[in-house]
Order: C-alpha cells, then structure tokens, then sequence
C-alpha cells in the first residue's frame, strides 16, 4: 500500500490553489482518484475556469462557503460555520469510506485561522484519515497544530506581487 | 491589449513545476495559447504524467536538456549548454511570432544558475518579450537580477518535507 502524506502549501505568496491544482492535474494522470473541496472561493470566477478542465478530468469537485465576506459584507459567521459543517461531514464520509486516494481541501486553513471551523474539530477527524491517502491542504495561516502533523509544509512566500503595482487580477491567470 | 507578466516561482520547496502546471490549466481553460518549455526533466518520469494532459488540452510542449547530470553523471556541459541555445532559439522565435499568450520555462533557473545558459544571453532575448505575454519562470536559486525585473515573485519555501524523513518521490503526487 502506498504511504499518504499530509502535505500543507501556506503563505502568503501566489501559487497555493494553484499548485493544488497542478497536484490534482498530476495524480489524475496517474489514474489516482481526486477529490477538490473548495471554500471560500468565489464560484462566479472560479467555476468557470480551471475547475471545468478538473471535473472533465475525473476529479470530483465540492464548494463550500463561497460567498464569504470577502464578496459579501450581509454572510454572517454562523451562515459561513454551517456551510463548513457540511464540509466537515463530507470529509468525515470521504475518509470512512476511503473513496479518493488524493483530498485536496483548498483554503480551508481561511476557515481554520478565522474559527469558521473549529481546529479542535478538524484535528479529530484527520484522525480518521486513511493511511493511503494524500491530503493537501491549502491557504494562508496554517495552524501551528496542523504544521505540526504534517509530511511536507511549503510557504509560498511573497517577495514581490503586481498587485501592489495596481495591475487587478485577470482572467486566465489569476481565476 | 492585456498586460503580460514575468512572474517568478522559486525556493526550495515543493509546489513550483506544480504551480506552473495549475497555471498552465487555468489559462487554456480561458482559451489562452500556452507553450510549456522544461529544462532538465528527467522525461521517462514526466512525458508520462500531467505532460500528456496538458499536451491534451492543447498545452505546447518542449523539453530541452531533460539527460542532466543529476540522472547521467557522464554527460558534459558542453552538451547540455548546446541543449539549451536550441530552447533559447525556441524562445526568441515565440517572441518574435507571438505564438502564445504564456509561456513557461520551468527549471530554466536551474540552467541560469549552474551557467548552462549565460544570464546575459536570456536577459538579451526578454528585452524582446512582446507586452501582452505572460512569462513563468520556475526553478531554485532564481537570479537577482531576474528578480528585479520580475512582477510577481514567490518564494516556495521548504518548512518540512517528507524527503527528509525517508519517503521517496511518488508517481501521481511528485511527477
């Protein structure tokens, strides 16, 4: 059996989501099964892009809390806590029935560091995590608990982005 | 006309060759041209994997210098130097024609910084990068001076990594 890894990608650099992307492009090539669970992202962009080609590939996709504060300033946190609750049990499923051999949880650690979900929560049901199975985990602020548990941590760290230029994020590239 | 970037993804840790193929899939999924050219990839590992996707969605392929010291220790510089005046060509010509709207050049840092491609020589032909295209380059040890023309830069750093606590490279999850 191979072995699982949690792998963690944190920082506050551009390449996390799509790293994870890159991950799930990589293992699918390889005939691994794929999940991608989503949060917080923005569906209106973000569905039309690069998760079209994941799930023409076989990956499976979910999305969760999509329309945070960040789009809207009315979302309350219990509405955003109820949204991961659900998420939650998706991952509990996954892992009881070790339907995927690669999880990918993009930007959950959003949710984790903004007690969207609670760590305490999350750290017990990765206790759960079938030993074959990959877990990449992405979004800035890692938890120190997590890190600690982890195979593989990569900051991307950001030395210089042209956002700070004022060039706005772009189709194609950014979404 | 969009503006195109030069971004930068460097560092020592896991995540740069599978950003640029996360980017690679976001931009063909918005109809954009993309050339992908690897330096120094072993290619009876790769061609195999996501390649042959990317490759699929109409992704360009190249590889130049793929038989470098790490996997064959009698090959010479002189060798791999030659390789890689054939993709500096390569890349001029892109320019020239316009023929993409990103290119990737992953591990060209690798031959930047071990002098198989003089820095001088690659900075002469960027001069010539037409506006609109947007240029990733990937690989440990990225130059200064690329750094200080650059518009977005990522440092991937290495927190931890399962290498060191003896787990080999992985078909699906590391080529």
């Amino acid at each position: 059996m191979r072995k699982g890894c949690i792998q963690i990608y944190t920082g506050d650099g551009k390449g996390k989501t799509t790293a994870s992307v890159g991950l799930a492009v990589r293992a699918v090539s390889h005939n691994l099964k794929v999940c991608f669970i989503s949060f917080h992202k923005n569906n209106k962009r973000w569905k039309n892009g690069e998760i079209d080609i994941l799930k023409k590939l076989g990956v499976s996709f979910f999305s969760f809390a999509s329309d945070t504060k960040l789009f809207n300033k009315k979302i309350t946190l219990k509405k955003l806590s109820n949204e991961c609750i659900k998420a939650l049990n998706l991952i509990s499923e996954i892992f009881q029935n070790s339907t995927y051999d690669v999880l990918i949880l993009d930007e959950i650690n959003f949710s984790l560091c903004n007690s969207i979900i609670q760590l305490k929560d999350f750290l017990a049901i990765l206790k759960n995590k079938p030993k074959f199975m990959e877990l990449i985990i992405t979004g800035r602020n890692a938890p120190k608990e997590l890190i600690k548990i982890a195979d593989l941590v990569t900051e991307m760290k950001l030395i210089k982005h042209y956002y700070d230029a004022g060039i706005n994020a772009r189709p194609g590239i950014e979404f």
